[in-house]
């Protein structure tokens, strides 16, 4: 039987997505909730490794079990969740063929990055935003990210180190807007390099705050430079919320 | 000298505003942050006893201090932070005179309520909303909400028990918003009863699941029964947005 979930979580507690040595994983508790479901092997592997703090509303999870189950698949979100600690949930759950693959197959991913942008922090969004006290220039914001749209080398925007075969990436939206106390970066693209997401909201947060203009995004992007991007966002501001297949 | 801080709180680890024995509250927090500060004696009186759970982006303290201050009044809020935990932020200080007093000098607050209509619980709104898996009908909600508005006998909206010389209250303004996975609703008035947002928030609810009509709204309130209304909604839904003076 093969079931994709979605599933969204708190990841403040977390180490990632990812299951890792000496730290708990959000794919370890929902492994162990799993165990405790189902008396059969099974197999569960994420569509994107979501670092330490970061969130998410749609992150996807191809569960293949090693036999059949007396558990209807709508049936699994109220099982599993009877199983999970309140900062993980299990929203969903479609029937998918075995030979389905949650990375493969994902036609485009959109995550939201969200800076809270007020003289003193929201204490309310502490663990949900990134902090910026000085006021951004959401116009110019918006202005920027449109210069990221399309096919481009994002090498310039992929932490260094990351061993990947290709740095070309297709963005096919990118929005800039406030919300509230709040600036929402919303991107959506067919995939996305190590870290890419939060060095591009950092880039953006320069144009915000008038130290690069927005026509000099072209340049970053051609320099292929890591350097001349933006630094990197902390990760609680970053919620992964949706994959599209 | 004398200022109005404005204080945004996060209230899932407290026992409330108000000081209590065997338990720490905000103001016991913001209290310990003064005395950090300044060396002399000082009154804090807040303008809204939120019960245990209950957030704030807009509570309102007056601290008096009994001699002159070095500090100015617009660096409270960064000098004071700077002692507190961050779920509790002084967000703005106002100098205002000595005689001036925040409960009885409020024109009027604003609350709001919100409440996760979702299958399953978004795990990022589970310390600031209440949950209601069954789906509520917002339209029927709104309708409902207009019924509240002007001056009422609000005795049917109040926690049994509480002594106050009047149950009667002024309602300036009642919106339901669907926003997200969420239902929002946001009720600004002269005062409010104990527990009165909560009960209000919990007979809106019986109305979006069909339990009552809107229109049973008038005969509830004209009945001043407790019994009538809905339930007490919990605490971790209710925010108090802001207090007009």
């Amino acid at each position: 039987m093969g079931a994709l979930l979605t599933v969204a979580y708190d990841g403040t507690a977390y180490c990632g997505w990812q299951m890792q040595e000496n730290a708990i994983s959000i794919q370890e508790v929902l492994t162990n909730a799993i165990n405790k479901t189902f008396s059969c092997d099974f197999s569960l592997l994420g569509a994107s490794r979501t670092d330490a703090g970061v969130h998410a509303l749609g992150q996807r999870a191809h569960l293949i079990l090693s036999e059949p189950s007396k558990i209807l698949i709508p049936k699994l979100p109220l099982v599993l969740n009877g199983h999970l600690p309140p900062d993980i949930r299990v929203m969903a759950a479609f029937d998918v063929p075995n030979s389905f693959h949650p990375i493969n197959d994902a036609k485009s991913k959109t995550y939201r990055y969200t800076i809270n942008n007020n003289r003193y922090r929201n204490p309310l969004l502490r663990d949900f935003s990134a902090f910026m006290p000085m006021p951004l220039d959401v116009a110019k914001m918006a202005t920027a990210a449109k210069l990221f749209l399309g096919e481009h080398d994002f090498a310039a925007f992929c932490a260094k180190g990351s061993i990947v075969k290709s740095t070309v990436r297709t963005v096919y939206a990118l929005e800039v807007a406030k919300q509230g106390d709040c600036v929402d970066i919303t991107i959506n693209g067919n995939g996305f390099l190590y870290n890419m997401v939060r060095i591009i909201a950092g880039t953006l947060v320069n144009v915000g705050l008038g130290r690069i203009a927005p026509e000099d995004i072209h340049d970053i992007i051609l320099s292929r430079d890591r350097i001349r991007a933006g630094k990197t966002m902390p990760p609680q501001g970053l919620t992964l919320m949706e994959i599209f297949y």
